[in-house]
């Protein structure tokens, strides 16, 4: 339990409104999207400015209680879960300004808290564009899209959150500002903490304000379906395409059992038939997209679709990426409890993992729907289940385990985008080294050493 | 003194030829491409594997001697300067073997000695872009370029060394192995050790193997010459050219004392009545590239330039690039003593800046030729000067710390790719927090924690 003394220091500073004590307060904010067990906070804070946000630090600080920063709980891998029943959550989604969009030199300034597609849609009104999308973007936040170097669709030739941060300030574990990176493209001053921020759960500070890279927007899409009567023939058109030196702006994967399931939900027209279906969308210039396009189809062939459609305009483009989009939402209304993993491998390694995963599946005997980003290597297995069978939920971990041990031997990793939370901090040492994991401990120590900023997370202290 | 008995085990583990401690070794590594005074160091040893590279790092830790790590010493901040006179220094240009070039997964994976242009030639040979191209590309060894996020003329376009950097293998200061990144596209597997590493100035550990992005190539490019009466006319050129969405692979400037000495020297035909000249590269598909090229020259007849020349084929282009290559070099021929600096600013902060650093001239009466990369903001102020006179280098150096201050004053950076060494460590805190500093120094302090690794460089422990 937290002093009311406390807690009168927080209504003091923040206002009443924004002190959360209730019991269903505080449950709502026990768990995040992933498959692990809640743990109810002891209070939950809400900063409306980002002085207050670093006086929460000092104070927490000061009195010693383990604080989770929290924007809109998407992450998968247990990253806001609150480590322990004193942790204090601390939420950034009233810190929401978008400081400046500068049209000129091709950067935003945000707070922590804004979404990302709300931003997104702001920066498109300058004629700019913010490529990074992960699929949660309708409510993730910036901070939490950096704390977790959130991926998505468009990594493939845009990159990912990591490759968009120009500079962050965040308050250090004592409520001090520390700043790195610029408004400029090219900056050395100092160490690279902003890069170092990127992807740190929480654990190393608490961002206060990032610069963002904009770029000028593709001037020209095209979006093709491909759909294939066997597995391998999809993945060897993926290595194809990258082997044949195009990189579209997006290469998405979806396996049968997913095409049969969204299809049933949304009544697309999917060709439930198929093996797989491949959705591409090439952008840039009209007419390198008009080429792209050609090279694509070639491959396409060469590999066996069965059929290559192009959308002939916005409306069917739309539909195509809406049956992508819908497949996680329909995947997890299947069965009580959704395992989504994003083991991840380099591009050329798509057929093998897919032979993988499809073994595997069928050696657990679990109900696996494969979706995801194949272009750059980072499938989403899918694994429907109910948590509360534990002769069932044995296999699924079975399974998962397996995932990772492939992915690792094909020079893959344990996670292309969704973070190591508490999910995943047992396989840690296996992908890098006993060194890197003392290493990280050492770093994380040194910038924390009252071990209060989400400390079960990533790695120990 | 090093001890005659560790003196020979580095005999024995490296072999007689590849440990040197004769004076004139040890005064050739006694300095790098900065202006500052010399160190010379207690010897120098070169491990010919990465396996000998790591012993020597333990070596040096279990028996507590400072160690500077060198590629080819071209960083303009004293990054490589040895610290004291106790200092080893560890040469990397034995470990040069380029271990992959992954032409269906766009990836190379390179030992810390790989000189830059070597490895880009092997990249094109295999029809791929290693796009980082730094002044001292010829020369410098990628491990270097890491430790220093070096930049180059295409960061515009194509980013910096840090954006090329998948993954990082390096042995901490005791010598245990830690890996960060991956072969894969997108990675979150622990801490952004690898962006950690990158600008750390060989501070946080050294470098033992890199995986690094490779790109396909643009299949066109054009380049353009446009001379200009005015100075602001050429900085409002390079400001409008991004305003109109246009992101050129290279967009140099040239100031006349530049011009009148390059034209002098290499009597290359080049307008000397000018006051300044844009170098323009697009590139990308050849429908953008022609596109882009109208809209490069519309822009900068709008800004009132004199004359557009177009590049008509390769010969003219390679000719346009010699004249800017032979900038520094022609320049630091005048006088004994070069200084290159790299403040960088917003880009539309470019024509406040190019005023700016005239009235400093002026000011305190140097001799300042200014060239550099305009399209990214980042400048090349270039003093030519006497270090021996006491009376002149006191003006060189207000005329210096007046560019910091303009710069920073502009919402820009100290340093825009040569990095802080120790030539501007004294600047740092203004541009960032007294936190970052503190923040900065416990980072370190953990990670090396005898305060061995490169100790008096960037910030102190």
């Amino acid at each position: 339990m937290l002093s009311t003394a406390l807690i009168k220091d927080f209504e003091a500073l923040l206002g009443k409104a924004n002190v959360f004590s209730d019991e269903a307060d505080l449950q709502s904010y026990s768990y995040d999207s992933a498959v692990l067990n809640p743990v109810t906070p002891a209070l939950v804070v809400r900063p409306t400015t980002t002085e207050q946000l670093g006086k929460c630090v000092k104070m927490l600080y000061d009195n010693g209680i383990p604080m989770t920063v929290r924007g809109a709980g998407t992450n998968l891998s247990g990253g806001t879960i609150p480590d322990k029943s004193d942790t204090v959550v601390i939420l950034t989604n009233a810190l929401t300004r978008i400081l400046e969009i500068n049209e000129n030199d091709l950067y935003a300034v945000v707070e922590p808290g804004v979404v990302t597609a709300q931003f997104a849609v702001e920066v498109a009104k300058r004629k700019l564009f913010y490529p990074p999308d992960p699929g949660s973007q309708a409510v993730s936040t910036i901070a939490g899209n950096i704390c977790e170097n959130a991926g998505g669709l468009r990594g493939l030739k845009y990159g990912v959150t990591k490759d968009y941060v120009m500079g962050i300030e965040f308050f250090d574990a004592t409520g001090e500002v520390v700043k790195s990176g610029s408004r400029t493209v090219k900056c050395v001053t100092g160490y690279n903490l902003a890069g170092m921020m990127v992807q740190s759960e929480g654990t190393l500070g608490v961002i206060s304000q990032a610069i963002l890279k904009l770029v000028p927007p593709p001037k020209a899409q095209k979006a093709l379906m491909a759909t294939f009567a066997d597995v391998q023939d999809a993945a060897d058109a993926v290595a194809g395409i990258i082997a044949a030196h195009v990189v579209p702006c997006t290469l998405e994967f979806l396996d049968n059992n997913t095409i049969v399931k969204v299809d049933d939900y949304t009544k697309a027209g999917l060709p439930v038939d198929a093996a797989a279906i491949l959705l591409i969308e090439v952008d840039g210039h009209p007419a390198q997209v008009a080429d792209e396009a050609v090279v694509v189809e070639k491959v396409l062939k060469e590999c066996k679709a069965t059929a290559v459609h192009v959308a002939k305009d916005e409306a069917e483009k739309f539909k195509l990426w809406e049956a992508r989009r819908q497949a996680l939402p329909v995947l997890a209304r299947c069965r009580p409890t959704t395992v989504l993993e994003d083991a991840t491998v380099p591009r050329s390694q798509i057929p093998a993992m897919m032979k993988a995963l499809g073994e595997i599946a069928a050696k657990y005997k679990v109900d696996m729907g494969t979706f995801g980003h194949a272009g750059d290597g980072n499938l989403h297995p899918t694994i429907l289940c109910d948590r509360r069978d534990p002769e069932e939920f044995a296999r699924v971990e079975g399974a998962v385990d397996e995932i990772f041990n492939v992915a690792l031997s094909l020079g893959g990793t344990l996670s292309g985008e969704h973070g190591i939370g508490t999910a995943k901090a047992k396989w840690m040492e296996k992908e890098t080294s006993r060194g890197t994991i003392m290493f990280s401990k050492r770093l994380r120590k040194a910038l924390d050493p009252k071990g209060l900023l989400n400390p079960t997370k990533l790695v120990g202290i």
